[in-house]
């Protein structure tokens, strides 16, 4: 593995109905929320909802990216605190600080899944093992 | 939302070379440790790897079941570590502790998802709002 580039490279996820369907047949999860428009039109949210895996995918492809690896190293860890769901039309990409080292040993990286409007979908904080970071 | 019922119900997600197919349409990560056995087999990992929003689902569904909601409440949080990665064959399931009083006000619940053979595949630690616990 070659030594990674200063900062994550960008990512993004944009969010469809298309997208949803295809989560909801992946993972069981029809809720109508999800998947059907009218209902979700007629719920609190006003319209449907991304399954909360969705907006997770761009720290995880930047992550992966940026390691050069197709999945998060053993020992990694992610807290995230969930905002606000994301609707078809989204676009969440990613704001990532400065990787930086963690007090423990590995890599520490600040970072959020926004919104198309800069508001957060999820906040977090990654922390890759030392010998990975 | 009626009263949470003292346990989360119980929730598995059944890891299938389809499943992972799916999840890579859907999120447009085609790496081929994921959907080429070749390729997989020839890797560290001897086989494909699932991606890790996968054998995350457990603990999604659960917590959504237990609130009777689509979405994880606004606020919510969730700290996660990765152990190991599952594939295809594996039956992830989740391991929830009985959810106790967060010192912060909100309701508390220690979790693994573990593999058929009763290894981590990712242990965590979600923290729901006061209002909803």
């Amino acid at each position: 593995m070659t030594r990674p580039a200063p900062s994550l490279p960008t990512a993004e996820i944009a969010i469809s109905q298309d997208l949803i369907d295809g989560y909801a047949a992946v993972s069981g999860d029809f809720n109508p929320v999800h998947v059907d428009r009218a209902f979700g039109a007629a719920s609190a949210f006003g319209s449907t909802i991304a399954h909360g895996c969705l907006p997770m995918e761009p720290i995880f492809m930047a992550l992966q990216r940026w390691l050069g690896v197709p999945a998060l190293p053993p020992g990694s860890t992610m807290d995230l605190r969930y905002h606000r769901p994301s609707r078809p039309g989204d676009v969440i990409r990613l704001d990532a600080a400065t990787p930086e080292a963690d007090p423990g040993g590995g890599t520490r990286i600040p970072f959020a899944c926004l919104n198309q409007a800069g508001e957060k979908v999820i906040e977090g904080v990654a922390v890759l093992p030392a010998a990975v970071g």
